[in-house]
Parts: C-alpha cells; sequence; structure tokens
C-alpha cells in the first residue's frame, strides 16, 4: 500500500469522525451514562491517543505532547502502557475541553501526516505503516461505540434526545424465516490473504463441523415479543443459570431500548422514540436472552465456525451495507441476507483463541488477547459498523451479559 | 416588607446566580463527581423549580410550564410534589442544554416578576409574598451548593482546573489560640423579631448551660497537621467508633481536598491546586475528624446553644464576611473571629426539633424538619455563602461524615 | 459491698447464663443470622473474655490463659485491647466447640473466684471490686442480647423452631391511653447514690424542660396495626427522610417478626410462630417507625429527660418486671405502667454525652463513649431485660434503623 | 444390572457419606464460611432430597414426606422443583438438628431399597433404575464437595482445626517435568459404551486436533513459588484481563490455603496447618492463576479434547486413585502420571455444549445444561474424588475464578 493511500485513508477516517459528531450539542460530548458508555469527547481523545501512543512517541524524535497527563487520563486499558483514568469515571473530566480536545486532535493529525509522509526514508517504514493502518481500524471501531454509548447515554434521559430526525422505517410486511442447510465436514476458518485483519483472527486453521442448518434473516421485533408474551422472562427453564441470574438481578423484561408508555410499544433509537416495528430485527438484547430465545424457539445460536463457513461463500450480496441508516432494517425476500449492516449476531462460541494465536508483542499485543474469557463471539456488523470492518472472518466479543451494542439473533439448528 | 422591595431583591439574587456562573465552560455545567454534588445546570434550573412550584403553579391561573417534565427533573426530594429524577444521574441530563436551563430561569423569572407585581391586589399575598423569601433564601442555599459542588467535581479531574485564578493568601502568622469563658445559665436560644428564618429556628426556647469556654478562632491547618502527624489516622482510640469506620472504609489520611504530591503539601481549592497555607483554617473535615481532633486537643466540640449563645452577643463584629474570598482567611488579632465567611463549625448537637418545633403545611414542609436524623448541626457560615445568611441562629446539617462543604473545628472546653 | 456478696452475685450471674442456654440445641448455639446477631456461643465466651481480660490479665499474676487466640477471637470491639475477629464471622467458629467454651468458662471463674477471695489482701482491691461489679453488669447486658440475637437468628429458619414452648398471653383487653401532664421547669437529671451505675449516665445535671404529657402505657399491636392498615409504609409525609429511605431499601411493611401468612395474622416469638395479639404492645419497631407512628397519631417520642424525670417519680410500680415471660405482656388498668419489663421505648434524644462526661481511662473506656454518633437513647427495660438493670437513668442505645431488642413505642406530647 | 447389584452400591455410597463425617464435631455440621461451601448438614440433607424428589415422590404411592418444608429447604438449584432456600443461608438452618437429618436420610433410605426391591415388578424399571444410578453418582458428587466445601469453611477459623490428623507427605524430591508429543488429526471425544455417564458427556463426537505436547506431571508448590517470586501477581502482561481483574479485587498473592506466617511457608490441608512441600502439586488455585501460570512458563492450559485422547489411551495406568489422602501427592518417576486422585486440571475450554447435546426432560435436565455459560472445564479428578468417578470423559466445571475445589496445572504446548 502507497504512503499516499494510508495517509488517505487517515484523513479521511479522523475526518469522518467529526462528520458524525456533528448533530450533538456541547454538553452531550461529556455524557456517560454507565461505566462501559465513554462519552464522545472521550472518543475522540482516546483514539488520538493510540496513534500518539503507538506511533508519534516511539518514531517521532522529539516529538512533545500536548499535555502529559492525557497519556493517563486518555489510556483505555494498556496496563504496558501505564495508569490508566478509571474507566467510569471519564465523564467527569469536563476538562480538557471539546476546544481543546479537537486541537489535540489536530495536534496529532500534522504529527501523523509529517511522519507518514517521511516514513519512505524511514527504517521502521512496515512498523509505521501497520501500526498506523491499526490505528485506522481502531478508530473505526470506536465510531462504532461512539454510536451505541451515545444511545445508551442518551436513554439514561427522560426527555428521550434525538440524535438525528429522520425517522425509521414504518410498517414493513415481516418475510417468512427459511432454513438452509450444509454438510457436515472438516473447513478452514481464520484470515487468509492480504487484507488487513485483527491478530485473533489468525492463524486459519481446520474445524470439524457437524452438518447444520442457518437462518436466512435475524429474528424480528414481532417474533421476540411472540416469546416474551409467553412468559419467557418468567421462566426459568428456559435460560442458562447466569442468565437467569442476569434477569433477575437486573428485572429484565425485554430487549434494552424497549419502551412501554401508556399501552404504546415504542422503541428508543438514535432517532428518538419510535414505534416498535414488528418486521425490524429485535436488537440490543444480550447473548443470555439470544440463546433463550433460541431454545424456545427450538433451535440453537450458531457456532462461529458455522457463521464464519457460510458468510465466506456469500460474500457479494451480504457486504451491501451502509452506517446511514443508524438503526436495523428489515428482511426483503427470502435470500441469506443481513449478514451485515444490521445487527451483530450473538454466537454460542466463547470468545477464546484459535489454536497457535500469538499476540503482538508489548502493550499493543494487550489489543484482543486478554480478553479470552467469559466473553461470547458475535459476528457480522450493524447499522453503525463501518462497511469497511465487514468480513467473514470478524470476530467481534463482549460479555453474554451486555446489551447495548446493535446485536441481534440469527437462529441455526 | 413592600413589593418593590421583594422584586429588587428576587431580581438581584437571580442574577447573581448568573454572575457565579460566568468563569464556567459548558462542560462544566454538567458535572457531578458524586450523588450529593449535583451539577450548576442542574442547581440553575432546582432554584427555578422551586418558584415554579410553590408560586407559579399554585398562584397564576394558566401559567404553562415551558416542559411538563422538569416537574420531575428538578424535582430535589420533595415527595409531595411527585416524583423525582434520581439523585445521582442529574449529571446525566445533557438535555435540557445550558442555553435551554437560562430560558427555563428567564421564563420563570417573567412569570415571578409579573405574580409579585400583581401581588397587591391578591388575595394570597401573604403567602406569596413569605413563599417568595423563602424561594429567595432557598436559591441563595443553593448558590453556596454551587461552589462546594462545583469544587467537589472538579476535584475528581486529575487536571485539577480552577473556578478562578485569583491566588488565595500566603504566608500568614498563626495567631495564638485564646479562651472566653462563660458562666452556667438558663439561656434563650432560637429566632426572634421579624427577619426571615427558617422553620426549624423556631420556636425560641430555654436551655440551660453550664460554665464553658469557646476558642477565639479556628482550627488552623499547621494545627491540623500535627494532628496527623501524631498518627491520629491510625489512633481508634481518638475516634468515635462509626468515624473510626468511617476512616477505614474510605481510607482516609487527611481532610478532604489536601493533596501531597512529591513531597509538597498542597491543597486543592477553587483557584486550583495551592500551596497548604499553616494559618489557614482547617477546612473540609467531616464532623468525624472535628470530634477526633477536639478530643486530641484535650477540648471538644461546641454545643449549638453555646455557639449561639456566645454568637449572639457578638453580632457586631462577626458579621464582617464576604464571597469574594472563595477560601477561608487566617484569623487576624486575638478577638472573638471567624463566626462567620470561613468555615462553618462542627457541633457536636444532633439535628433535632426545638421543643414545639412545627414544619409548614405541605410539601413545603419537607424543607427541613424531615432531616432530623442523623445528622449534626453546624453553625456560622463560610467564605462562599451569602453574608445575608449569617445570623446566630441559622441550623445548618450535614452528615457527620460529610466533608465537601467548607467545614471546619471551633473549639470547646 | 462485701467481697462475699460480691462473689455471691458473680457466681449467680454466671450460672444464670448456663441456665437460660438449656433449651438450646448444640447446633443453636453457633447460629449467627446477621452481623449485629452473636451466636450463643460467642456470648458465653465473650463475657468471660471480658472478666479474663480486665481482671485476670491485670491482677493475677502468672495467670495462664487457656487459649491465647481467644483473646482475638472474643474481643467485640475493643481497640485497645488489640486486634478482633470479624464480627460478622462470629458464626463461623465451630472450634472451640459448646464443650470448650463451657470449660473456658469453668477456667474463668475458678480464677476469678480466687482473685476475689483474695482481693482483700490486695492493693488495688477497689479496682477488682468495680470491675467486677462492671463486669457481672455487662454479663447481664449479654444475657439480654442472647435473647434478642437467639430471636432473631431463629427466624431466619423458614421452620420457625421455638425456644420455649409457653404459649403467650391470648385475648388480653385493650386499656384505653391516657395522658399525664407534666410541669415545666429546671431539672436534675442522671444517676446519683451509691448504686451501681455505666459511666454515661453520669454526671447528674440540671436540663430545662417544657410542660409535657407523656402516655400511660405502651403503643399495642392493634394501634399499630392500624397505622399500617392506613398505608403508612407507602406514606413518605409521616417519616424522616432516613427513615423513609430505610422503608424503601429493606421493603419493610410492618415490624420485625410480624408474619402475615394464609390472611392470618402471626408473630414469631420466642415461643415460635403465635397469633398476633391485639393488646400486646408492638415490639421490634425500628426508631423511624416508632417516630412515625408518633407523628401519624399526632403525638411525638418523649425526649430522654422527659422519660427519666416521669420514671423516677414512679419507682416503686415500675419495677415489677420479670424474665420469665420472653415476650411484652398488655397494660392492665390506666395507671402509668410498662415503664420496664415489657419493650425498650425510642426517644427522640440523640445518644451524647451528658455535660461533662469522661470515659474511663484506658481500653475499658471504649464500653459506651465511642457510641455516641447515630444512634438514639431508648430508655426503660424489655422482657428480656435482667430485672437488676431496670433503673430511671439506665440509658441504652441503639441505631434507629435497628428492630431486632424488644424495642416498642410510649407517645408523649 | 441386577436390582442386587443397585441396592448394594446404593447403601455403600450412603454409608460412605456416614463414615467420612465421622471426625466432625456436632459444631462442624452447619459450617458455611461462604455462599459456595454448603454445610456437612445440607450436603447430608440434599443428596437424600434427590432421591425424595426424583424417585420416592414420582414413583412411591403414597409416600410420606417427613416434613413437607425440606423439599425447598434442600432444594440446590432446581427451578422445575420450585422455590429454593438461598444459598448463602444454608448455614443458618440449625434445625433440622443433626439428629432430625440423619432421621431424614434413614427414612429416605428404607423408602429407596422398598422401592429398589420392587422395581422388578415396577413399569418404570428403568427410569428408577437409571435415576437411582444417577442419584447415586450425584451423592458421590457431593462427597466431594462435602470435602472442598469444609476445607474452606475450616479456613476461616483462625485456629485451623483439621479434619483428620494423619500428616500429610513430606520432602519428596521433584522429578524432572517432561513432554509427550501427540500428532495432528481428527479423534472422537466424548463417552461411549455402557457405563455411567452424564448428559453432557454425550454425543460422541469428532474433533480436529492441531499435534500438541502434554505435561507429564502437574505443576508443583516449589515450580509455583517461582512464579509467584517472579512477581507475577504485580505484572499485569502476564494475566487475562478478568484474571487480573480478580487479583486486584481479591488481593490475591498466592493460591487459596498459602499461609506464610513468620516467616514460615505453610498450606491449610484437611490435616491442618502444615509446612508447604515445594514437590507436591500446587492445587487451589483459579483457572486465571492456571493461565498466567502457563503463559509465564511459555506454555498454555490443554483444551479438553487434548486431555481427553491422552487420558482415553492411558487408562490403565492412570486410574489408580484413592481417597484416603486427603492431599495431593508428588510425582514418582518420569511417565504421564497424575491424570486423577491428586488435583483436577484446569483446560483452556469453556463450558458448552457438544454438537448435538439434548439435556434430559424435565427438572432432572437442570443436572448440567443450564450453566454452559461462563465456566471453565477441568479434567481428571483430585485427591478427595471417589474413584469411581474418574473417567477420560468426564468433564468437570467452574468459574475461572473458583479457587477452592483441588484444582492444579498440567500444561500443554
Amino acid at each position: 500500500m502507497s504512503t499516499e493511500s494510508i495517509i488517505d485513508r487517515f484523513v479521511s477516517t479522523r475526518e469522518r469522525f467529526l462528520t458524525i459528531c456533528e448533530p450533538l450539542e456541547v454538553e452531550d460530548y461529556g455524557l456517560q451514562a454507565a461505566e462501559f458508555a465513554s462519552p464522545p469527547k472521550w472518543h475522540l481523545a482516546h483514539s488520538s491517543w493510540f496513534f500518539e501512543t503507538f506511533l508519534l512517541k516511539p518514531f517521532v524524535v522529539g516529538y512533545e505532547p500536548l499535555e502529559p497527563l492525557y497519556e493517563v487520563l486518555f489510556n483505555s486499558y494498556y496496563n504496558g502502557i501505564g495508569d490508566q483514568h478509571p474507566r467510569g469515571q471519564r465523564g467527569l473530566l469536563s476538562r480538557p475541553s471539546l476546544d481543546e480536545v479537537l486541537a489535540y486532535r489536530a495536534h496529532v493529525d500534522r504529527a501523523m501526516v509529517s511522519l507518514l509522509k517521511a516514513a519512505d526514508e524511514h527504517a521502521s517504514e512496515e512498523s509505521i505503516i501497520s501500526r498506523t493502518v491499526l490505528g485506522i481500524e481502531h478508530e473505526r471501531q470506536h465510531q462504532e461505540l461512539f454510536f451505541t454509548d451515545l444511545k445508551f447515554s442518551l436513554s439514561a434521559n427522560p426527555l428521550y434526545p434525538s440524535y438525528v430526525s429522520a425517522p425509521a422505517e414504518q410498517g414493513q410486511a415481516l418475510e417468512p424465516l427459511l432454513w438452509t442447510g450444509f454438510e457436515e465436514g472438516l473447513v478452514e476458518i481464520g484470515h487468509s490473504g492480504d487484507g488487513f485483519c485483527f491478530d485473533h483472527e489468525l492463524p486459519r486453521h481446520r474445524v470439524f463441523l457437524e452438518s447444520f442448518e442457518l437462518a436466512n434473516r435475524l429474528v424480528s421485533n414481532g417474533e421476540y415479543q411472540a416469546f416474551v408474551d409467553d412468559g419467557a422472562y418468567q421462566r426459568p427453564e428456559l435460560w442458562l443459570a447466569d442468565g437467569w441470574a442476569a434477569v433477575q438481578e437486573n428485572h429484565w423484561t425485554g430487549p434494552l431500548h424497549w419502551v412501554d408508555r401508556d399501552g404504546e410499544a415504542l422503541e428508543f433509537t438514535l432517532m428518538g422514540l419510535q414505534p416498535r416495528q414488528a418486521a425490524t430485527p429485535v436488537s440490543h438484547v444480550s447473548g443470555y436472552e439470544a440463546d433463550a430465545y433460541a431454545r424456545w424457539a427450538g433451535a440453537r445460536l450458531p457456532r462461529e465456525a458455522e457463521w464464519e463457513q457460510v458468510a465466506a461463500s456469500h460474500v457479494s450480496d451480504s457486504l451491501l451495507s451502509s452506517v446511514d441508516s443508524h438503526h436495523p432494517r428489515s428482511a426483503v425476500g427470502g435470500d441469506l441476507q443481513q449478514l451485515y449492516g444490521e445487527c451483530w449476531q450473538w454466537t454460542q462460541s466463547a470468545y477464546s483463541p484459535y489454536p497457535g494465536f500469538a499476540p503482538s508483542a508489548g502493550a499493543i499485543g494487550e489489543y484482543n488477547g486478554k480478553f479470552m474469557s467469559n466473553q461470547w463471539i458475535l459476528r457480522g456488523g450493524s447499522c453503525v459498523t463501518p462497511p469497511s470492518q465487514a468480513r467473514p472472518t470478524y470476530r467481534n466479543f463482549f460479555y453474554p451479559r451486555d446489551r447495548w451494542q446493535f446485536s441481534g439473533i440469527r437462529l441455526a439448528r
């Protein structure tokens, strides 16, 4: 890849973050309604911190940070770098102000472009390029978190503010759910080829799969409503033990962001409170809810290798996704669809290392490897995932109790 | 009191709140670093809510609230009015934005002035006037909380932002601590006369006091440092049992806002981090720390009746206080001083009703009476108390574990 | 007091503890259903520890403790002695076994009797006698706690075991509640004379009291039921703020040990589950509930000085109490009654030092003084208080949230 | 299997529980030092409850339970049966007393033997036999928990009581750790044949394994000490993120039951406090500690399929285990060993269903299936596992934070 094209990609990714922030009020930038939901301002700063920490400080002689304390304030979880400002207190940083954070971004941008321009003559060129690409992908991940964290934090406000005003889709009819069968066999999964991937998508390796069937589309709000109406949240036999404990402890009665008010079935969206559409894919369910729904429906969640095996053979159709919707859209027709662009899809696979997995050396190796316990794999992509990240081998992971992502359900059996 | 003079007082009190907000960044308005430390924006809105709830809604026919939900969002603790937005989540209200809150204030101001102008012809004139006076005093109390809450919330930021840049005093010499004796006798305490007072300052009643001595000034940072250096925070015998539990549980090693860094003794102030001055009154101590200090010093905390008895006979000298300092100032000379204007003074008196106390009827009666358990009385006033509130009979109250007020120590024996 | 009579009192007090333990199963001795409810075995050991620590170790040359670790295991809260086994883990000490604890008691008893016999020749006689008397009173207090802790711990068992099988009283008629008036005046309270008292009953001192009226008997179950039936537990306006928080947090709907099952109004007693008697004094209410009841009834709780003033002039009638009932008994006739022997009576007075109070020196001074914050005074005595402890000046204290004592309500106004 | 041999197995298993209880004091039977560590008395009752609930109630016409409430009190986690006494409060059941629980066991035993004798003529014979076998295996599992729960609960006592007095081994030399290699290939795992297995050991299925090496013995105390001495508990880079959080939150500095006192390296065992032996297998480590140790040692934990594949080909040597040791014993010689009889071995495999897994119908299906989230597989068996349960396909599972089992480390790479 040419230095020039890297610079282009860097600049456009960085600019996109400012673009998606435009609808915000200044007061929204500091909002953090839960430990996991970082404020917009923090995302803007942390994604700059990543470039500063892993590129500018090691590769630019005499690089001067704007403010030494930012190393601590905007470190997410890299113990190899040093202390971190407590995660739950990111919303308490009224300073640096938004203007100061934007100045920090500009400072990092200038230094990065200089570094990249000089990279050709630089002995560490390969490291610089590969780390820049990683930083770009990292920033894209935070652009997705920007949306889901913001949605969560706005939902804590009884005024239900909207991020944008365009209405969500309405009145679509639900397409019938169809099953496609796949034969048993020894398959290969994991990334191959020259394109970018994260370390945990490697190495490509063999897995034996029994024959299985996969649903052609995601489970809809209406179908999930039937599960709720069948008393699912009062029936322990449908749930994993830890899932049932989560239901009790958190008093769950339906997906996050469902709002029932005065007899109306509503859903909080990035467009504010909207009527809940029956055909729209259900979203913001935990892994436990996805698992219980599948059990109730006489099915199960797919294994990650099953999902990848199917996705790898359907690349052309399924990558037609877009970030403009800000909300999942209904299925159309009976083809296999909604692999990307609507909701992440919970799998039954625990997040664990592929055989032979080796994380990168140093602090940057903390990116993925250290999270390989207690989390579950989600596959695909959502309505707020940058389209460039949609690929069959992408491994997303969250705790099965987590619900603030656009996480939905695709059944297998 | 004439309607005109009430309007003047109303307008100037309301304007003062905007004045003291001027040094803030927009991002500071939403800051809440603990459940007890409400954001500036919330104080601005709640003090308006008080007028809206207790005056505009009951007395203005056809009054239209700007936004019906504000009744819930900006209700502090009045169960008689209805539900309250959870106290710990006031910082999550990025909306209404600052501009919207200022518009709310203006809306209330216009309606209040109209109401007051028409009050002469109004059957409920007396209620309107007395409630307006209460609302003004209420707003002044929140102007004090604005400072202490803000100081606390800013202190959670490792950048230690300052509210204003003027430096605190430096290098004063410590005046010797002198004792004045008072004879035993049956005294009267509680408010008398025509001036405003809160309900719990009544009724005036008789109390028998043994003879006692009171210190002429507050305990200083340097004196408190000697207590710390004597191992006080490791010596349970100096503490009340609940105080010792608080020390252990919160890992207290000194007053709130003391910062020891790289061998430097600093103090976080509204002017940012400053060197800790030995002669300055110690502040931000809990009642437990005040009590333990007194025990260590061979003295005790005063009873509220003792304090009031002394203050009542020193009115002329002691009301010379000002809000401009933003930090306690050292004693000067040997007279009895620092009754007001520097730090609130913990007493050993639990907050309880005076014999014959009767709270107001209705929700407004929740103002003071329902807090009469587990809290301790503080007397005097601090560097951020509006001077108009300094009076011998004023009863301030906080939990003995609370430290975020400008709370200091005056000894008795 | 003669050494002989002290020995008699010592021996009979120690023996009484074994007598009241007789109905227990071995398994009951280790039972601890809450941090505050110590197991019977622990009470047996701790009351011995008190004599060992404050008499045998300082006064008996060459005294050999049975097991050095008991110094830690059976220290309740004396920081001056050293570390304490965590209070909430007293129930985890299956060893020492009951037999070993009884051997420990016998070991201490023998050494104590020897020490007392030799006391005449002993230079520290006065200390020995006065500490022994304190140890005896201390053991009597733990005999009361034995009953209330045991009752609480047994109540956690869905089988509702009984301590004894004799039935509680049944079907008494409720006597009308009468008021007696008292004039205003300067009175003296606090202990006087030669008899034993705790340090915090001193010094005797003057208090000015306004005129008041006191109810002749305690509030009954039936009267309290009317308060419950009037929706009191759903009406915040009746409660102190901290009391209302306690109601919400603990989901209180009535007194501790009230059990409503299949439409039957029951009460858990030391005689097991029994029908709830309308005329029986209500018991096991927190200070908050007592306060709210009084407010609802248009009355208030007495001040401790008021209670003492009245009790001091009614000594002869009111000391007719007995420990044999194990449950409060109904009022009979219209005289002032039930001062002792049924339920402790919450006052509105916070527990604080009398003017001039000075605790004993050393660890023994931790007995009372360090608890003088956040607790409320109860006066009188209950059905499980040893009669020898009934006196007008006795100051009992618990947190206003505490309900596991036989704590009831006497109204004032 | 003949009815007679089932009866024999039932009777001897039931009797063994009484045998292993013999060293206890009555007071030990109620001990519960953590929610997870059930009291001996509860295990005795619950294992009887299992037979009563799944055999006597459904299959014996007119069966009379001794006490109806036992259905709730001794239900562990079967929602399909009904409510459960809260797990953390099992230690609060001083009643039923030990004698009453033993009478309950005898009552169930008599009824079970009658049922089994009559089984030949019974239409549901197959269910009765298979459920009885399951009940026997269930009781054996609780006999193992009896030891590990008891050890944990006794460890909360500063007197460190012993269960038995026989000394642990001493002074063994550490054998060198050797590696055995295994080729890649498609293997079969899961139970086959006629013998008993739990539902989650099925179905037998194919798994593709890369080539790997397995250590011939367990990691020793001395080797683990080197890991501790290398600062492992202060080095986040060695740990999974959740593991590091557990280290911080629980202040772990070494395995559970390691005691360092006055410079001595000790270990709490079922024989009381003993010197820590360097050659003895390290035990009572969490999955996180096992994982971190492996990373530090340049190795990894085995996958469960790897472990099973190796164990399946070493059946004859490795089943020589015994319950008499009560503590893991050192390795002898260089052969593959310690598969069973010393410590369970953490794997890196999350506990999840085999492809095609189907739990039993009804409440009995809650036995295993509902726990398939967030737990890790351990393989092998420990010094307190009944030898009859040692088999290559046995899947044990605990949360990676759990440490109170005899859980150790076998490395792979």
